[in-house]
């Protein structure tokens, strides 16, 4: 899979590419990840790459003519072209997983005051990170990026993924590890029981609690199987017990 | 403001701290950002940091004695403590306004596969920035710090803050700059029209329809006044138009 990430400031990207998992998966050649610097595409003589919003307002807006040329610039009519904005759908594991599927992936970095909505058009999809702003698209582009190449098959165990948060739409359970005993706390019995069964059960009925404690919209649209309407319905009685 | 990153990748900071806003904030002295590795904490004999899950599993688990001796390590008593996680509640611009406040920030970045959930109790909360999994909560960590940092008197124009997105709990009006024509579609006349209400109201409209037509769930909790249920019905009249 090919990433090619349109932004203003390439220097931002060093650590990431170079750290932990994701340096390994491009040493792999799981991926391969390209920058593109936009300023230099700015036919502008002081390569300006924003300009004063028509009908006033506060802040420059990112001009459409750089980032075309950036994009013109690469073969992208194979590729899928998403662009960071705060008003674009809502980036999640769904999200990640799709994707994660195509060859080449362009993603456009949004500018931090806004950029001329006709570039919109340029784009096959606007992808937001979370409901909060950011000084630009740049982190969003990471995050977005380690999403995915976690996701490529050899990067991490595949195992892995399975117990994950979100995965099957549930929190993941608590995880122990030594020592056993802590001023935090001990680690629960059944975990070190050895049995199987019961570890799963546990871990199925503490994601549910942690679901339900935590984010009980994830149930909406997650039907629920027999045996997790019984540890649910466990957790709702366990809940009113404390009060 | 001092914000105390706890991470086992300090170094993949360097961009983030180094590029455009961020850096200038900090020569300004606006805020302090510092970075603590947690690994040199670690007393076992290889400089471990986490260890096999209890009950058996995919992956390592962080481990609690290295997080909490980095934590112990400096003056907490006075900060608020989060961690980044999956679990965690939702970041948003609410939370961001909120965590701005504190004079003494400082982020836990939690481990890819998961850490020792005794680790909750060192800190005052989890936060979570979206519903994705990443490979560790550096980024996560940049984001937060990120979203706080703009917010901070003196780093960016107040001004700047008054139309974002999610600010007044809609998206942002769409943005046009130079020039006037192209391909890709002519701005919007009102915009040139030099009549500062028509303006307004033109971006009030279209900041309706862009949350009506992409995340209507931000109306929720979100009362309308007189003119905005006006403008919004237009919105709904002319969407019917079109089929």
């Amino acid at each position: 899979m090919r990433i090619t990430i349109l932004t203003l400031f390439p220097e931002m990207y060093e650590g990431f590419l170079n750290t932990s998992i994701i340096k390994k998966a491009i040493l792999k050649e799981l991926v391969e990840v390209e920058l593109i610097d936009i300023r230099p595409f700015s036919t502008s003589k002081t390569h300006r790459v924003d300009d004063y919003p028509f009908g006033g307002g506060q802040g420059l807006v990112m001009a459409v003519q750089p980032v075309k040329d950036a994009l013109n610039s690469i073969d992208h009519k194979d590729a899928y072209v998403i662009m960071t904005s705060a008003a674009g759908s809502s980036f999640n594991q769904a999200k990640a997983r799709s994707l994660s599927s195509h060859d080449h992936l362009i993603i456009l970095c949004g500018h931090y005051e806004g950029f001329d909505e006709r570039l919109v058009q340029l784009c096959d999809e606007e992808v937001s990170i979370g409901d909060y702003v950011l000084t630009g698209g740049e982190l969003p582009s990471m995050v977005i990026s380690d999403a995915i190449i976690r996701l490529k098959e050899g990067v991490i165990k595949e195992a892995s993924h399975r117990d994950e948060s979100y995965e099957d739409g549930l929190l993941e359970y608590p995880q122990f590890t030594r020592p056993e005993q802590l001023l935090e706390g001990d680690v629960p019995k059944v975990l070190m029981s050895g049995n199987h069964e019961h570890i799963r059960k546990y871990r199925l009925k503490e994601s549910l609690r942690k679901t339900w404690l935590k984010r009980p919209d994830l149930f909406k649209d997650r039907p629920l199987t027999k045996e997790e309407a019984q540890l649910l319905s466990e957790v709702l009685f366990e809940s009113i017990k404390k009060d």
